[in-house]
């Protein structure tokens, strides 16, 4: 099964890869469309998968995570229409220039070709994932999480028809629809075929695809995200955007694991901060310092981090909480525990953020910010198909542009090497 | 040996990865330096490395490849200090951008980290991929074939000298110095200190690293390169153009191993360019048509094509001929057969070319030049790691930008997210 939806899909991407930038927003707008004309069905079969979750007393916030509204449908089409409006990075010239040997090179970027997604619950990461693999130009193989199967199945059905009606293949965009895993291990070496695949999902799920694959693999999406309040910060503020780096959506991979606090201020700007995490539900893992100033304010809610709590990315309403001795060793501890994901100074000294920036190497460096904005959506990319943490090819948020790679146009006049 | 070997890799890029261009620059100086002083040692260790070669029998041809002579150290220590002059890509900030929610937001790039380089034979490779890559602030893991181990011992040897005579980590440059398989095997899953992994050898080579590397892999070098000769080609030149991209150095990746010919030309086309490449030693693997064409001048040289003669790189003095009924079938037999390494086209007619470029998605596509050219001093890129044929990351020749990766770097005024 997999190697024939494989070679479809390599088909389908040579088709895409010559299309017009009109003609892909047309295909976009078709579907927007026609998900639009046919919520209702989408909806009844996301009530099919909700139900059997409930049936399998799936905890009610992971159910939430699943559930298809209209108003949830309503801001999946308004962020595929958003994809339509934002430029098709397919076609661009770049890096022109003439070496010695009188040639004329430039570069042109195209698409990628066909990539694989392997993600879990959320059934708008089908959209999202088509939508930007469509705009650039590339084939889509999903393998969504058996939870949301009836509602994928329901929202490619849509994607492939509209596909149709646009004259494309509508292998383009193919769903595995079957749960068994042996589709996830046979599709892992379809090399041949595949050029990127990108698993979304736990801790495992991207080392079984680092170990198994012989596709090149980008794997992302686990943030162990630090913020560090250095002795200069706007103190008040700086509880503000804690807050909102822990609590503003605490399961989510750019949500705040540890904060690292410089010892000159800790003693007053702990207390205030606790209060305000601990009032909006957080739980807070402290080293003994940290202890120390906090032992007055326990409230049930304070421990003393365990040994793994500084190497553990929460995903919950948990804080690990670190006083340092300033600037150095917080840099030192983010380069020990941090993940490369998202990872932030708070400080009103340029120079100690000019340090800061230059040595703290993540895929996303903040200064005065909350780790939250490490997203496609927030940072203008429209959506995003994962967050990468590896170094090669691309790191953050990963969007049209990093859907693509380029070739060499090499134009001569009959010209031998010498 | 290797875990070792790799923390120490992982802690010496962390050295790199902050010092100035002008400090990389005079380090690579000082390694110049210090090669041209010990040309002698070099050329001792690269003596045992060839006799051991010539009592094991291997061919003329192959240790010519291995051999250091004065003149090619000369020539190795000019290309590094071509390397110096090269700018270095680290630290170029791009990208830069404001989105709706009023961040600061741009990009910085940074090095890779550590790379690892599988490759065998030619001793100038040690050089080549130690210059880029601590140009572009990597440390490297190097494991040459156990023929050269003695003269790359030699080498590394200097390198390190010269790094810790430059105050810096002489693990930026480290040598598996056995010939020993199983350390391969553990190289290939220290993805946790090596980013990178290039294989430069045979197609056995890369599917084993393929298969069994937990490291993310660019695989390339591999190369069934085509011409084809369209109907407005200036048929004189295009002989020039084929004799130089078959007859050059038959032996590496870029040259040529299909020519497909228009029928419209074939009839006054093959016969004088059978008689140019028969006369420099060239074997020709013939479709039917291109047979009968050249029936008469059969001098033993010329042989109908197998069934597999179209998907093989030849790698010698070697050519398979085809020909077409146009642009369109052979753009068809190089989608079917080519590994998208470099392949041209020869034509006068404009909308040909383009046509040509648009569809052919190799790493570099050829307008009226020799196949010769993807390479990464012909590039004007000084040198090259590898020439990658996969999708991610890069394509063609690796060089210094190619070695580095980015961040992203956010600045706020204590900006949350809503």
């Amino acid at each position: 099964m997999l190697t024939k939806m494989a070679q479809e899909a390599r088909s389908a991407a040579g088709v895409l890869a010559l299309i017009s930038e009109e003609k892909k927003n047309e295909m976009l707008a078709g579907i927007a469309d026609q998900l639009a004309a046919n919520t209702a069905a989408v909806i009844d079969a996301n009530q099919e998968d909700v139900e059997e979750a409930r049936l399998a007393e799936m905890p009610e916030h992971l159910i939430d995570r699943l559930i298809l509204t209209e108003g949830r449908l309503e801001s999946i089409i308004a962020d595929l229409r958003h994809v339509i409006e934002l430029p098709d990075p397919v076609g661009e010239e770049f890096d022109e220039y003439t070496p010695p040997n009188g040639l004329m090179v430039h570069k042109v970027r195209v698409p990628l070709g066909v990539i694989a997604v392997i993600y879990e619950s959320r059934p708008n990461v089908t959209l999202d994932v088509a939508a930007l693999a469509l705009k650039s130009g590339n084939a889509v193989i999903l393998r969504g999480g058996s939870e949301t199967i009836r509602s994928n199945k329901a929202l490619v059905k849509i994607i492939q028809t509209s596909l149709r009606m646009n004259g494309l293949p509508p292998e383009s965009v193919q769903l595995i629809d079957s749960p068994d895993r042996k589709y996830v291990a046979e599709l892992l070496k379809m090399h041949r075929y595949v050029d990127m695949l990108i698993p979304r999902g736990s801790a495992a799920l991207h080392k079984y695809c680092r170990e198994n694959s012989t596709i090149p693999v980008i794997t992302g999406g686990i943030g162990i995200c630090h913020l560090f309040v250095d002795q200069s910060a706007d103190l008040e503020a700086a509880i503000n955007v804690i807050h909102n780096a822990k609590v503003q959506r605490p399961s989510v991979c750019n949500a705040l694991d540890t904060l690292l606090v410089h010892e000159a201020i800790a003693g007053e700007f702990l207390p205030p901060l606790a209060r305000r995490l601990i009032g909006s539900g957080v739980e807070l893992r402290v080293d003994t310092q940290a202890g120390k100033i906090l032992e007055h304010q326990n409230e049930g809610r304070i421990q003393l981090a365990g040994p793994d709590d500084f190497d553990r990315e929460w995903l919950s309403l948990v804080l690990g909480i670190k006083v340092v001795g300033g600037l150095q060793e917080a840099m030192r501890h983010i380069s020990e525990h941090s993940t490369q994901h998202s990872d932030g100074i708070l400080t009103n000294d340029k120079d100690h953020a000019r340090q800061f920036v230059d040595a703290v190497d993540s895929a996303a460096v903040y200064v005065n910010a909350s780790t939250r904005f490490t997203d496609g959506s927030q940072l203008g990319l429209g959506a995003e198909v994962a967050i990468s943490t590896q170094r090669l090819h691309a790191r953050g948020p990963l969007a049209l542009k990093e859907l693509t790679t380029y070739k060499w146009v090499i134009q001569g006049d009959y010209h031998i090497r010498e």
